[in-house]
């Protein structure tokens, strides 16, 4: 399956060779420090086009990105994944749900496909996004070479068929028993041999059909991949000297963010799928220390970021293949690849590699979700829509970004937005059980009460800096309304667990606006540890009590 | 204090004039559509410090940056908070805690004054970050112009002097009487007047010595601001034929957030704190409408991003400006000084002129909110503290994004984390108050539950995207535990009030997982619409009970 590895790298337009020096490190390392049995590490579809927009030409008008910067986005990438495992936060990506990977995954896949969709037409232009790739076909579409058209499409039509042959062959196979003849039995795995092996087949045949054309005068009819550099890479420090530290954070900006945690959520997800069926369990952190150390050390390799491959990790799956030594074995394929089959690269036509790319790419665009989340869970289809479109339209990783911070506005609504509710103080008393308490020595505190104006209001949740702003907007509010000018309040602070100092903070400042409108504003049933948070933060003005009673008490005192 | 206005403008570094081109579209919007009686819009030191990030040399060598990229910013800031506005959106500002508003404008206030350092020791070079800042000095201090840091330092010294006059002035004049006599209070005013005035009066004296230093024939010594383009700037719509719109973004990334975000916080903070003081309320959404407005048409007269200046705001308010058609006069200085006083901008010498930007801004260090956290909270320490550092290394902005997502973190910390409790059945159904009942027609089901082997888990909060993979690891470990093995699980979801499409999709994975290992995982006490999108989303092997009771009656049934 070697060749598949170089396959994804024409999405980002640099020399082929980047795609096999992204294939071997990663399977080495991965072998020594990873959990998963199953988990083939290399260059991945989505890794690519993230690391695409940051390529930018070697010179104006060439057709290569310089690779430079891609390779110490590989190298940062591994160290972030790295610091990340030690520190135990793989878990944040939690904060990417389902919706957003699955908006984001199928805007790559629409993305990636229209991208090479040039490809197939022999046109050549740069474009990030799905958009760009849109206008920039309508805008040279009548440059057309039609031998790369004819083909790429007859590339993805014998792709197509071979993907059904394995699809069926492997039906076939499950169904093969004892009595089944021996020669069908070769037949079937044969074909499924040929099927699964597809991609290479189909770059080994265009090839071969170039170098013809080549020889029998044809020559630069169809467009190739043109000069590969021969051998193994050898080992260099990514060049970090050619860029200040600054224009690396700047350049790579968000891409420092995404491109680890999509890496990590691409092999936990595989890690997880190939766990489950074949019973066993991985260790999330150490899965990530182990892809961080698998960039770094491909990066001396003149490496792209790398993780977890779900195709190659399947194939080699289906291909029983049993042990993690299977990714070593890959590796090898690589090296010796890389050794001796180069030369044969620059006869692989733009177009093939174009079509193998699409009818890869496009199994991951998921329009089942859409349905599936209209039927379960409506509220989720605006992070998925939000991130789909954004990132068709964008960047995928800005669109990503775009929709983990739509998708957080909905989380931390209820938080932001605390429920305030005004009670009268006979209804606050009665509902606090706990602290109800009618002391012998007061004559009856509850007619007090009723002649005194004072209105209690009560937070459903604790007071946290998003609310804190909203919450001294509301106190005055309802200290400013019509129906309880005038009344003093008293806050209720028995639901109240949590409190920081911009809570702390807007507090004080909702005692000043109270102050100064001559209402008071009093603090009751305040947890020991605020009341000391409190204290400590010498808030002028502020009074605190045990109960609503002692703070009625206190205010009819005050009013007497 | 037109002079004011043009002076934060050296942070960025271009040409004198944007400073005062910034200054009075703003002003003249503002008065129309805001609704604080006390600001006055215009550049402010952060903003600047924000913008100069994002400044090209206009040439390399060149002493001034290109000012297209931040005009557009200006205009793009301006349409985001206008559409924040619109949308209601001012309150994500909550999103930015105090400490994480105090670390980034300490690192701020350190960080511009570091940069203009550099303008008292007469050296140049570019810096972006306080550390680089601190790199240049270290690295050219030799080439220190003798001229230049006499006149800063001098310069200095005297803008402290006026600093405390005015300060000494303003309580004098507190404690007038009508006794005082009358040339007391005349020399107070006047001496108050000057102390307030003093950047002007710095920037005009300064410029002065510098026009006879050169008619004496002493030319050049003092390095000054150069040529100036004279006169009002025609109206024109900002520079996007220059860039692609993928660059914008790509160029603006997290500017595009940081910037509207931070110059709302600026000037709500001072529109809150001049309407808490004069007893009015300013309307949040109508503010940020209106700055949105004020950047939009200011960028079609070349203006940088603009919001209400605390200082000038504090001047205005302090000199009696009683009137928001205040900010409409200095609007019209503004543009008389574009007219008529721009040919003496260039004998004005960058020494002073940074003399007054470091005594303005090193106010902006809050040394204080350090101590302060340490003796309210210390967890809040952590934010301050994160985004200081990180903002005094890079440029600010990924500071204070680094800082928002810490707090987060913090945050966000519970949610992700859900404490599981396990409990023993009968337990878990003495604690169901609400939901237990014992029906006469069952022989004694308490006595069957104790011999069947099963354990009920409880979660203390909503099961939603953060959470989900979390639940699922901890389910299974409880699973694979020892002291639970092969014990059947009733997951009683009594407390889970809201769950999304990712915690659905995770439930389904933990059934699955418990299959596969032979154990049931029930589901009891699910509120109604959370059983519609269980059953919505076809989980195969899914099993909702009513109660704890009925799980376990169905569990002993298929154990016999």
């Amino acid at each position: 399956m070697e060749e598949e590895v170089s396959l994804h790298y024409l999405v980002a337009s640099v020399q082929l060779q980047y795609g096999l020096y992204s294939a071997f490190m990663g399977c080495f390392v991965y072998f020594i420090f990873g959990t998963s049995k199953d988990i083939t590490v290399g260059p991945t579809a989505i890794l690519s086009l993230l690391v695409a927009t940051y390529d930018d030409p070697i010179k104006p008008g060439s057709d290569y990105n310089d690779p430079k910067l891609a390779i110490i986005l590989a190298f940062m990438c591994g160290v972030i994944q790295f610091v990340m495992g030690v520190l135990h936060l793989g878990s944040l990506t939690g904060f990417i749900s389902t919706p957003v990977i699955s908006g984001f995954t199928s805007a790559s896949a629409i993305t990636i496909a229209a991208g090479q969709a040039k490809h197939l037409l022999g046109l050549s232009f740069s474009s990030d996004t799905f958009f760009e790739s849109l206008v920039g076909i309508f805008v040279h579409i009548r440059k057309t070479n039609g031998w790369d058209l004819l083909m790429g499409l007859s590339s993805m039509v014998v792709l197509l068929l071979l993907q059904k042959i394995q699809r069926d062959s492997s039906l076939w196979m499950s169904h093969h028993t004892e009595d089944t003849p021996g020669y069908l039995k070769v037949v079937r795995k044969s074909l499924w041999f040929l099927g699964t092996a597809r991609n290479a087949v189909i770059v080994g045949c265009t090839a071969l059909l170039v170098w013809s054309l080549d020889t029998a005068g044809y020559a630069g009819k169809i467009s190739t991949n043109g000069n590969v550099t021969e051998g193994i890479p050898t080992p260099s420090v990514p060049d970090f000297a050619d860029f200040h530290f600054l224009t690396i954070i700047r350049e790579l900006n968000v891409g420092l963010i995404i491109v680890p945690l999509i890496a990590y959520l691409e092999a936990i997800a595989i890690g997880k799928a190939f766990a489950r069926k074949n019973g066993y369990r991985v260790e999330p952190n150490q899965e990530i220390i182990a892809l961080g150390l698998c960039n770094i050390a491909g990066s001396f390799f003149s490496s792209y970021p790398v993780t977890g491959s779900f195709s190659r990790t399947a194939i080699n799956s289906q291909s029983g293949v049993k042990t993690p030594a299977g990714g070593v074995v890959t590796g090898i394929l690589v090296l010796l690849s890389l050794q001796f089959l180069t030369p044969l690269f620059q006869f692989i036509p733009k177009a093939a590699l174009a079509a193998v790319i699409i009818t890869a790419v496009l199994k991951m665009f998921n329009y089942k979700m859409f349905v599936k989340l209209w039927q379960v869970s409506k509220l989720d289809l605006i992070p998925l829509t939000v991130t789909f479109v954004a990132s068709l339209f964008l960047p995928v990783q800005y669109g990503t970004i775009i929709g983990v911070v739509v998708d957080l506005i909905i989380l931390l609504y209820p938080i932001a937005r605390p429920e305030i509710k005004a009670v009268s103080p006979s209804n606050a008393i009665l509902k606090q059980e706990d602290n109800l308490f009618l002391p012998s020595d007061r004559s009856s505190p509850l007619v007090q009460i009723e002649s005194c104006p004072v209105l209690v209001v009560q937070v459903d949740r604790s007071v946290r800096y998003p609310s804190a702003e909203n919450l001294v907007e509301k106190l005055n509010n309802i200290r400013e309304s019509k129906v309880y000018y005038q009344q003093h309040v008293i806050f209720d602070f028995s639901r109240v667990c949590e409190i920081d100092y911009t809570a702390v903070e807007s507090l004080s400042d909702a005692i000043a606006d109270f102050a100064k409108a001559g209402v008071k504003l009093y603090f009751v049933h305040v947890k020991l540890y605020i009341h000391d948070m409190l204290h400590r933060a010498n808030i002028p003005g502020l009074e605190i009590f045990p109960s609503v009673q002692e703070a009625m008490q206190s205010l009819s005192g005050s009013g007497e």
